[in-house]
């Protein structure tokens, strides 16, 4: 076993995770979706959204912050737009409800966009803009962070979170392209792997309340996280709070509960998810065609003297998820410790290295 | 008359603008539909988007780059969705037309998402998103911007433009939550601005085609602009890009024309312009007054040592209208020379300080 892991094959992990939602009664249904919403994103690559987050969601169901049997259930329906209530069960449920009411509307329509409440958190928002594009249809996702750790801009309390914005956009020959963004110059997931890894963040990822650097990940809750772009990222921060958030009758702001520290109370999350069909707009085959096209020319652009190649935004999770299936997907010796804690207090197999 | 500028009466500002259009083959009641917006922008205090445009748009229309006899139409129409074709009008004309679309279909069906194709520069984004806004829904609207200035992340090719993203949030007591950004640290009509008073850049905005500093901003050509957040900002104005431009049969990409330069090339310039009815998700009472409650906490909250108070997007451009609406709309001198120029090609009346 390397320092960088050993290698879980994506089944056993999947089973492990369902295993522990199962023991917490979490209905076996509900446990296998969230358990393989969970490994997909470990196969993505999203290490910090996947099996990483087991012991967060373990600790809520087991204090009654989260509810086991949620019912999750559409609470407001119009023609193309309806607000999913994920009834505090884990968020993973309320927003795969919610993005196949997105295709389902769009189809109809053109366009469906689906508010979620009393969700939680839910993994990389990715998930749910990967499931739209494989209808033809471009997805767009935000949510309001599951933690304040971000300061209005100018200011000094943490009054917003990370507030993610995903977008996938299908091509043809050419991969998905997919966006998934913290609206802060690092995502608090990231933080968390480094202080869990004992390394060390870089300048401009957070500051102290003085307005200094702040570069040692296991002080994070001494300072703040820093928008992009300054005073744009904290709009963009606060739009998608207000949209994904109070118009779906969800937290936003001071209301927003720390999912991690507060494991016995409802977040009450909200998100939003939208889908756009591309068939309401002109030929399937043309648009990915001319996408296709796009891409090629960014790809085959001038690079940066000595730089690497440009990128399209997700080119590389094909495959690294064709890897991983095939090689089984790696853990930090500290995440398999962790994995394995929670086993032991739940009475269930361990993980064991093949 | 100051340096800042002598100030200029709206009404008499937007008659001129309209006369300048209607010498160049505009028809009147379009000519005054322009005029007035462009007019908007320069009261909101947008003074890159309102009359400072008029060069460049008398320049296309003389050159044929522009339509001025565009017949705006609705060329693929669905429930919630439509795509409006500018004809190669002025910009505004279109995306005026798309906004009240946006909002007719969101009233049905609780969202509209409307694109746009052979647009053109339409001003700032904000002034669409204000018409949704007013009619108690949510406006987004992005663009493809009208020239590409920037490259793909980790390249040197200009395949981006700056592509805006403007939301308009309504609020009860408090000031519409309007945000208005360029993708790109700086946005490029700030550089022309600075261009035209003889200032430099700050550090951050551009870099060359070295990676080095570029502060002089009448060397704008020799640079790109930097995109908010590296890697996220791209994937930002890609996105918006795809969306706006692709997806409406719009230019994005290598395919982008610079609507400056080559005054006598139609751009196909995409836009989107969205509507979120806010009814559609519950009451809009409560809506607005959760929203002034998060606004008087944001404002109300600590701000760094020193600074100023927390502010909210958007939160002073009620105040600069008005003030604007009494005193006169302030013109740099740079910018009335340029506009007595078009005045004497165009042989209308010049504008005159009171």
């Amino acid at each position: 076993m390397t320092q960088s892991g050993a290698k879980f094959p994506a089944k056993m992990l999947e089973q492990f995770l369902a295993e522990a939602f199962m023991a917490l009664e979490v209905p076996a249904a509900d446990s296998q979706t969230v358990a393989g919403l969970m490994v997909e994103a470990d196969l993505l690559g999203y290490d910090t959204h996947g099996s990483f987050r087991l012991r967060q969601y373990v600790n809520r169901l087991r204090d009654g912050g989260n509810n086991p049997v949620a019912k999750v259930h559409t609470a407001v329906d119009r023609a193309s737009t309806a607000i999913v209530d994920g009834d505090n069960g884990l968020g993973h449920l309320a927003m795969r409800h919610a993005a196949d009411q997105a295709v389902a509307k769009a189809r109809e329509s053109g366009v469906g966009w689906i508010g979620v409440r009393n969700g939680n958190h839910a993994g990389p928002a990715s998930l749910y803009v990967n499931m739209i594009a494989e209808h033809d249809m471009i997805g767009i996702v935000g949510a309001v962070g599951s933690a304040n750790h971000v300061a209005p801009f100018g200011g000094l309390d943490l009054l917003l979170g990370t507030n993610p914005l995903a977008i996938a956009i299908p091509a043809g020959e050419k991969p998905l392209f997919v966006l998934d963004m913290a609206t802060t110059n690092a995502a608090a997931g990231k933080i968390k792997v480094l202080a869990q890894r004992g390394e060390q963040m870089p300048e401009g990822w957070m500051v102290d309340r003085e307005g200094n650097p702040l570069t040692d990940p296991t002080r994070q809750s001494e300072g703040l996280l820093l928008p992009i772009g300054g005073a744009k990222g904290y709009g963009l921060a606060m739009a998608i709070g207000l949209i994904a958030g109070t118009l779906n009758g969800a937290a936003f702001g001071k209301d927003v509960v720390n999912f991690t520290k507060q494991t016995a109370t409802p977040t009450n999350t909200g998100q939003f998810v939208a889908a756009i069909s591309i068939e309401a707009f002109g030929p399937v085959d043309a648009f990915k065609s001319t996408v296709d096209g796009i891409f090629a020319s960014f790809c085959d652009s001038t690079s940066f003297p000595g730089g690497s190649p440009v990128r399209i935004p997700g080119q590389d999770r094909g495959n690294v998820r064709a890897e991983r299936e095939k090689n089984g997907i790696p853990l930090h010796p500290n995440l398999v410790k962790t994995l394995n804690e929670i086993a032991a207090e739940l009475n269930i197999q361990e993980l064991v290295t093949n």
